[in-house]
């Protein structure tokens, strides 16, 4: 075993260095190479191919339409063409030896309406939103065994025969795809999961942070200059809610790794994710307030300041160690401390903008409506904390959930 | 033609009644179940099996494969299907007669080499996401073909003759998928893509329409209830952009059908769409504005209350007429005009929040981090405005490259 896995990162370090980056990618690449040729065996090797003969066709069709690049979509595919096949063989078997009797016009009529029917339904079946996220594959080999068995029974095959060897050689190419996801430097749905809720984290405290620069950058250079900040990282934040979904599915097949067991919670991903991705919303709006053609006179601003840096400073930490905690699985009881910090922050912000008040706005000779873009900005920043304070709730919630262990 | 439609519509209309309601799911359903049918008789009856034989089983299961929801699914994955199987079986047969001079041994592993170096390379670039989009299933075809033809190839079967016969089969499963997909009532991923766009449009506008009945209840009834309010609208639309995409490549390859040609410009469906689910992202703060803790005072709340609802109506009136012209592919020159109405509204507004201004503060004691929530409020308004005119001038671009005409 030792041997191959050796020359395989030969391999991957020599790739590496010609330009190709991703190496979980590349893993991926070689793993389906070595399972091709294994599962090809079947045909290439003669006492192997006398057993299976031309049904190690379906071994190798199988290795390619179940082999996922994440061990978790590998299973729950190779769950649902095992499930598919034993469904559909079953009664495609049944339907073709009840109509066996009957005259060869009657059979075919009789297995057309089964193919209609069985096929209509189970199309149906995978146009259902639950249905389809879970077992829309499984659904679709179930058809296609179902019609080529309940079709070959017709021709006067000996089905069972036909459908037991065709399932052993599907098993065959099952097993081989699991196999070698499972143990051959396995990519864990869980695992990417996991590392992509951290890098949500990471990627809105650095948002934040930018935003922060650039909002009061402006003041003062005194210029109108177009925001250079990059600030697609929170896009990828409200847009991954489909791929997180999958990954959830996926991981839930996953058996015990690292230190995620079998019923980790991988649903309060989710809903953290959830959070997140209404938390990437109110950053937007935080970029709104930057590139909007309303903004406030400097003066206000500048009053505005010194709190508002301390406010975003104080929730991007804090948003950064609730990813470091989810990352290194900690727990921490940091929330009344936290609250209480983030509250004193809040109170010296208004206290600030208070100050500055009435007599300093009818003084500068101010509309009311110039301060309507610091205070959606100030606004904005008080949610956050609101909504910092529910995330870091989840996350204790999670660690409970999780047993994350107290550093 | 027009005795299977009739019964057809009869099935569907039955079926409606006793409970199932998305009638183009049910002919989905239909739709594949003959196709099923129509390809089981290539087994079914006598003189066609005689011609094709177990080949047969291809045709089979392209049709279970390639038939998507949608018209240009199908087409999509038709051609993929083709692409792939005739670029894998090519390659395939290449590699198999080439390998043919050696010795038994020899071919062995020539052909095990071949088997992981193009498998390895084809599943690489599967994970590349311009691939990934646009030709997956193509790519994963080319590695089925190719593998199956080239182990074929060394048990010296007639390579060349068994390609062809296969991939005749194959044709006749993409004949009859694209021919029932586009002729028996289809539906077009193009339409599908039009009506949700304008979809979007409206259940923006209800959201907003929502928002601002919400805001200015709570002053009437000066309780802290819950808001009953629906927010899940926006939601959908905030996170439609996967589904966009899939729907925008699949309608690319939809033939002329409608008011749509070839050349529709699906990529401005797309970037209407992230413009809107951008507003989502607006609506999702007006909620937060809502459900905050922070309140202003009623009687800020109701200083602003009639400018905010003249705007808020505006506002959604005009999402709801962009949703109609792009419904109804018409041209109406209005953006000038609803520039000027959006702009005097806007001046209202700020006059409203000015008069009551500085001495009504003063006088109710009033702090001024009081006038946050409801500046917040306003401030968000004014750049929906913004936002809506931008939207004003991409609906107005896509009727010119669409060819809307003056209603």
């Amino acid at each position: 075993m030792k041997k191959p896995l050796t020359l395989l990162s030969h391999i991957t370090s020599l790739l590496r260095k010609i330009g190709i980056e991703d190496h979980r990618k590349l893993t991926h690449s070689i793993k389906v190479g070595i399972a091709l040729v294994l599962v090809s065996l079947l045909y290439l090797l003669q006492p192997l191919y006398e057993r299976v003969g031309d049904n190690a066709m379906w071994a190798i069709m199988t290795v390619i339409v179940v082999f996922e690049f994440t061990a978790g979509g590998t299973i729950s595919k190779c769950l649902n063409r095992g499930m598919g096949t034993i469904l559909g063989g079953g009664l495609g078997c049944l339907a073709a030896l009840s109509a066996h009797e009957a005259s060869s016009v009657g059979r075919a009529i009789a297995i057309s309406i089964c193919v209609f029917i069985f096929g209509a339904a189970a199309t149906y079946s995978r146009l259902i939103p639950s249905i389809k996220k879970k077992v829309d594959y499984g659904a679709m080999i179930f058809i296609l065994t179902f019609n080529l068995v309940a079709v070959s029974g017709f021709r006067g095959d000996d089905i069972i025969k036909l459908a037991c060897e065709r399932l052993s050689t599907i098993f065959m190419g099952i097993i081989i795809s699991a196999f070698i996801s499972l143990i051959i430097f396995p990519i864990w749905a869980g695992d990417e999961l996991h590392l992509s809720l951290v890098s949500k984290f990471d990627k809105l405290a650095l948002t934040i942070e930018e935003c922060m620069k650039e909002y009061f950058r402006k003041i003062e250079e005194q210029s109108e200059t177009q925001t250079s900040t990059n600030f697609n990282y929170y896009k990828s934040v409200l847009h991954s809610k489909a791929a997180d979904e999958a990954l959830a599915n996926f991981a839930r097949w996953e058996p015990w790794h690292g230190k995620f067991g079998f019923s980790y919670p991988w649903n309060k991903y989710l809903c953290i994710g959830e959070l997140l991705g209404e938390f990437a919303a109110l950053v937007l709006t935080l970029r709104e307030c930057l590139q909007s053609h309303q903004q406030s006179p400097p003066f206000l601003k500048l009053v505005a300041k010194e709190p508002c840096e301390a406010m975003g400073t104080q929730i991007s930490s804090l948003l950064r160690e609730l990813g470091d905690d989810i990352l290194n699985m900690r727990k921490f009881r940091r929330r009344e401390s936290v609250v209480a910090k983030l509250h004193s922050t809040k109170l010296q912000l208004h206290y600030a903008m208070s100050s500055f008040g009435l007599e300093r706005l009818a003084n500068e000779n101010c509309n009311v409506s110039n301060g309507y873009p610091i205070a959606s900005f100030v606004f904005m920043l008080i949610e956050m904390i609101h909504r910092v304070e529910v995330l870091a709730k989840e996350v204790e919630e999670l660690g409970d959930l999780a047993g994350f262990r107290f550093s």
